[in-house]
């Protein structure tokens, strides 16, 4: 392999792995190889340009931590996230979809007693959330474990606050008995995504705006059951015909009902919305 | 752009940038996203592997900083170094080839006169190297500057070197009246580019060596002549046909000569290579 040009390195690419140990790897590398090269072959990438990509991923790489993701964030705008999200999750009519799991999930939220506040302080006029877990056939689910985490009325998440290592709206319940699940937390408010970085500058380049429509993130587990990521958006947001990450489907909005202050409650809203599952095995073929 | 799906994203994606204020920046990420999305669909990329790419990613990152540069050496292994370098870098015959930039390129090295030697401590034998600079017409090129960097008898640069801070076979020469440089260092050697990090573990997941051939880096820049980025590879090299960033071309092919030791003079070796540049705007198209 000497001698290699801009015709011949992706074969070249593709001989050096011929011994691969795991035929996947192999595979998933060598379509990643053509499409990457195909790439940079038609759009006449300059090498001024490849620099100015490796800039990126370093200033990406530099942000990234256990409280920021550039990397998801950038596949999020590239709309990579929901391709993967959707091949993945194909599904019989009826259930839940699924939509991107997003940069601000983390791992171990507090376990919270049905009916608790999670907000835990963060700003927002007071919300209650509450819905079912069934299956497609109608059977409730007990023992669900729901993740749930959201953004505070500033549009920001709780580990987007400066020094903040306060867990605020995001915590884990469980399902009930009867598949029912409830929780008060804060009214969701439309965002933007970080873009003090390197996919924010990528977005105003390319004439985007950073914004997302509001919504509560749900992960929901169960024995027997497909994993299901997905969010619920309030079905009267700005931002849903433009979601800067492609995420929006019409059977997740929802209506946040506004209730008045009484002499007993103070000016709140409501959210009702039940998640459907699929059994494992079950997944219809994208 | 409600509903979006594994076919109807990268449309959507496309769409969102049609205001951008920057023709070619949209047009390469148009096509970035188009061959990103191809491959994802190609692959049938997963949830799991979508996320295996997002931690590979992140640990590159958490990796680079200014001694390493994992996100070079990723474009390296996969070949996008080699393209990107060959299809900018068309020349007439009989100028010297262009090929990879590498990732232990550091700005700035000490300006040294002619004959001095660069190795500033570094182990290995003692090696001559000297040589002219010409254009394509035979013109000598006095005052080209040319920046010089190397590994030492270990196979490591002066950067990887831990808590390393001092510069050695490193450093900036210029061409004198007549073309010709020449500097001390010392003898190249074969080396394993850095494994330890994401994109080790991805060579090794591909069955593939990280071992590039013994070679000199240089750069060489000059008024009215087209940068050169080049190496010059010992002709006798086991890693010659399998070099880990496939960057060997046999017109940089060069023999060290080895001269024992005299009175004088201890065993060293000696090294001759003329470098040939292009005039500015005297590209062939590729």
């Amino acid at each position: 392999m000497i001698d290699i040009d801009q015709h011949t390195i992706t074969q070249a690419v593709l001989a050096a792995q011929r011994k691969s140990p795991s035929p996947r790897l192999a595979q998933v590398m060598a379509g990643l190889v053509r499409h990457l090269h195909a790439f940079a072959r038609e759009v006449e990438l300059t090498e001024e340009e490849w620099f100015e990509g490796i800039r990126f991923l370093t200033r990406a790489g530099q942000l990234t931590d256990d409280k920021r993701q550039e990397f998801i964030l950038l596949s999020d705008v590239l709309g990579l996230s929901t391709l993967v999200t959707a091949q993945n999750n194909a599904k019989p009519p009826g259930c839940t979809e699924a939509t991107v799991f997003g940069p601000f999930f983390v791992d171990g939220a507090p376990r919270v007693e049905a009916g608790a506040d999670i907000a835990n302080g963060a700003k927002g006029m007071p919300c209650d959330v509450s819905g079912q877990v069934r299956g497609i056939d109608g059977s409730r689910i007990a023992g669900a474990v729901i993740d749930v985490w959201q953004s505070d009325e500033d549009g920001l998440y709780d580990l987007q606050h400066a020094g903040g290592s306060k867990i605020q709206a995001r915590a884990q319940l469980v399902s009930d008995a009867d598949g029912r699940y409830r929780f008060r937390s804060i009214l969701a408010s439309c965002y933007a995504i970080p873009h003090d970085g390197p996919v924010g500058d990528l977005l105003r380049g390319l004439g985007r705006h950073p914004w997302r429509p509001a919504h509560l993130h749900f992960k929901i587990e169960a024995r027997g059951y497909e994993r299901l990521i997905t969010h619920v958006f309030r079905d009267e947001d700005p931002y849903l015909e433009s979601d800067a990450v492609f995420g929006v489907r019409s059977s997740l909005l929802a209506k946040w009902v506004k209730h008045p202050a009484t002499a007993t409650e103070v000016e709140h809203h409501s959210l009702a919305f039940d998640f459907v599952l699929n059994p494992v095995g079950a997944s219809a073929k994208p």
